[in-house]
């Protein structure tokens, strides 16, 4: 008989393992689970900190018991694979008794996620992470009669959490020492997070380095005291490849299990899949590091396929990712344009904030999104979406967009589904791909940070909004011409450089329109004065 | 100077008026409507009618003071082209006062949208359409003081009316000539809707001939009268397309408008849009008709840049759609079942009925899904979805899917952003993907209407849901084996065909697979339970 043995029993592994049952009724399967639980939800750990998931009980998604009963498998919680001896094909296992034991395999798949990165300074035995069922309780048990809370940390997990911690009464602050939180999005789209967040009453410090946890208070090197009767690390994670690299597996610059578009390793009778495996981005084809589930799970399918001899290979991965705060969902996808700069790429990058449906109905509500497109090859490397509602929506359609390979004009030719509740006729989809065609056809755009070059340079600023508009707050130095009034007005500017700009760049595309036909060398900004203003 | 004259000023008309102005600021730019508004809010109509939408002003997106102060365009309302001379490149037009005038044209486009088609019945002139503003206002008018309505058509308007009749306490009933309302769904999907409607105090009649409209109510063939204070014919639209038949201008089998690539008729100074212009079906490359506000606003667009000398060419039609009906939203994109098989295609059909995120996160909903795909190729021909929520957003993923090509199995590697509020880390769109790849790879199904034939012809039938599930409703003939007691039995099916059931089809796949690797004849009902009861 073949036995397939598995380390981790989450994501990747479980679905490693009843995949297999599915294609195999022989095949003994082995699951080894370090923590007391197996295919446990994850991404609901911080909604039951937070009493949103009431019932401890619906973060168990299966038991091991359960998973016998119905896949025949050998499902072992709390033991420990120690070591792997490759020749013999045995993994060393410590069992919950703490007694040793090696047990044989014929394929090995390796799925044990990712560690908490430990913070580096005294104090941290106090910080609490959140990975396992384990740690939630230990939270939850920390919650009872806390008021401050200090989160470390400014990325998903910690935000969730500190959503959740809010909604239990508990004044909490999130100490970033990045200069954002939120790394996949881009400064301008991070800061209507972070808007947010500070509206919903929580204290977010960025550029913020932490030096010490005490017994009541985190202390920053600025010299700022933050009050904290619970402190949690949410610093990001590190790939949990020790026992590969133990066992003379290839690991990967950043730590990740080196494997081939089979999730093969460089053994192959051992497979690796999930956080601990890298995977091959999308846009570079490089190897990359996504800790995500849904890549998890589709590895997990995949090497159970490939162990029951089919030949099959995983797609590059974009890294789709979406958090919900207090109403307001932050989504993005492949790049943001840092990374895109980084990579030495010639962008168009594209903001707009269009109404998420029809905005002759009630109810509709600002998106703000961002695209980054390779400007050679007109292929979408990234987005980013900002909103109350719908930008799920348009994340999983740029997605789609992007693995498909269609470029962004072709989202001008996209058909989305159109009635007044759920969209609109030209979708924000579609007015993406209307911005990019104009700016392939020749339309010129400046991003925020580049109008202070232009205007040192001598350029024009002409604000195109309403009077009652440019009272309300403006860019310094902006000249108001309603957008009405400038047809008559645009020869006046025909040996000029001008910049055009409205609230959010739709007029302002307008503006531009008429002032380069009237052969202005005029350029739109991109975004308007919503994302010069959310900017700064 | 080059005049461009445009006949219909909303969607279609509208969007080549403005993006003509902004490509170009010179040429002459005239729009001729023969209503009283331009760029009216069409879809929001049947929401003025409801209350939903308070203010009639917001279905009044522009007027023509406004589209020529911002855009220098000769809108003219109230004006009826009422011939076209090809030959002197003229359109002869009655004005609001009644006179008649002759316009010369350089470029003329072709915008009129379409027509209610008229029942052919006696007392068929108390039955209002909905079209334009004007008739809103006449059923609003109408609507004071009415208890009653009947809707004659069960299409998309038909029902929003009939949702919106029902909000302002009107008994309301729908009386549809087909076997089904909502002719883009399959009768399974369909009567998901129907049941919904009825549970909200709306009547629903199909198979139902409308012989006779009196003062007070509205006579079915089959003896059936139905009470109607205010009757309303919503049976389809045809191409306005007279205008261009009487200029000798090329007329496709359905009436619309026969348009090349770049939406140009068969003169070359002519193009047509909208409703009233024929499109290029995606499935099939043959003409189609689809009144749908996306394509015309982007056909306008289009001509708009093909006049200014751009040299591009529209796509094919998916003709994706959407209506919410209380709560309830029904989408679709491509071709229905019945279609697929008019065509004689391969099919694989696949119905899943996921939740529309976690299942742990609160206020899960189900949803609904049915794809149609061709079994050759393995290319989405099309797909249906029902639900409260998520439904338009797996019908804008697949409708991006469709255009850009990929296959069914793509769609297992499609990431899609998820955070529990939002999706699952298996999404539906996933879970469609891998129900592909299963059957791609020898998993047998069976449709809900080819099991009475498998049963007739000696198949086993298994339902392996749980005991309680059985004795609450089964399909008649069924045997019940809960699916962790199948293993143990799996060899007494061995030469024997069986077909498996559960509630939605997950668990039917597990017991597939069971009796598979066993080496059991074994088919999964599609869709399972749930899609069996709701189709009969």
């Amino acid at each position: 008989m073949t036995t397939t043995v598995i380390i981790g029993g989450v994501a990747g592994g479980m679905s490693t393992a009843t995949r297999l049952r599915r294609n195999d009724e022989d095949m003994e399967i082995i699951v080894l689970e370090a923590s007391n639980n197996v295919s446990f939800a994850n991404c609901g750990l911080p909604y039951y900190a937070g009493g949103i998931i009431k019932n401890r009980a619906e973060l168990l998604l299966q038991t091991p018991e359960a998973l016998n009963a119905r896949f025949n498998l050998d499902v072992r919680v709390n033991t420990r694979a120690t070591s792997i001896d490759r020749e013999n094909q045995t993994v060393s296992i410590t069992t919950p008794n703490g007694e040793t034991d090696a047990i044989h395999y014929d394929y090995l798949v390796l799925s044990p996620g990712a560690t908490p990165i430990e913070l580096p300074i005294e104090g941290s035995e106090r910080a609490l992470t959140l990975r396992t069922v384990e740690d939630v309780d230990a939270i939850v048990d920390k919650l009872e009669g806390a008021q401050t809370a200090a989160i470390i940390g400014g990325g998903f997990i910690g935000l969730e959490l500190a959503e959740n911690f809010t909604h239990r009464g508990i004044t909490t602050t999130v100490i970033e020492r990045a200069p954002d939180i939120m790394a996949p999005l881009d400064t301008e789209m991070s800061r209507i997070v972070r808007k947010h967040l500070e509206a919903n009453g929580v204290r977010v410090f960025t550029d913020a380095e932490t030096t010490l946890i005490d017994e009541r208070s985190v202390h920053l090197a600025d010299g700022t005291t933050v009050d904290a009767d619970i402190v949690i690390s949410s610093v990001g994670v590190a790939p949990a490849s020790e026992l590969a690299r133990e066992a003379g597996l290839e690991v990967g610059a950043r730590g990740g299990i080196s494997v081939d578009e089979q999730q093969r390793t460089n053994d192959p009778k051992i497979f690796a899949v999930g956080d601990a495996a890298e995977k091959r981005d999308h846009n570079s084809d490089e190897a990359t590091l996504v800790p995500l589930a849904q890549t998890a799970n589709r590895h997990g399918r995949l090497v159970a396929d490939i162990i029951s001899g089919r030949d099959t290979r995983r797609t590059a991965t974009l890294g789709t990712a979406i958090v919900g705060l207090f109403g307001l969902a932050a989504a993005s996808v492949g790049w943001n344009e840092r990374r895109a700069r980084a990579a030495g790429k010639n962008l168009r990058i594209i903001h707009l904030h269009p109404a998420d449906h029809a905005g002759y109905y009630p109810g509709a509500t600002q998106i703000h999104m961002k695209l980054v497109i390779d400007a050679d090859t007109d292929l979408i490397l990234g987005a980013q979406t900002v909103g109350k509602n719908g930008v799920d929506k348009r994340i999983d359609v740029l997605a789609t967009a992007m693995r498909s390979g269609l470029t962004a004009t072709d989202l001008a030719d996209l058909e989305l589904a159109y009635a007044p509740q759920f969209g609109s006729a030209k979708d924000p989809i579609n007015m993406a791909g209307f911005i990019n065609d104009n700016m392939v056809n020749g339309e010129q755009t400046i991003q925020f940070y580049e109008l202070d070059d232009e205007l040192s340079n001598g350029a024009v600023l002409i604000d195109v909004r309403e009077e009652s508009e440019f009272s309300a707050g403006h860019i310094p130095g902006a000249t108001n011409i309603p957008l009405n009034q400038l047809r008559e007005k645009a020869t006046d500017f025909v040996d000029k450089r001008v910049i055009v700009h409205c609230q959010v760049g739709l007029r302002g595309h307008t503006a531009t329109s008429i002032l380069r036909n009237h052969g202005v060398d005029v350029a739109n900004l991109d975004g308007g004065y919503l994302t010069w203003s959310t900017a700064r």
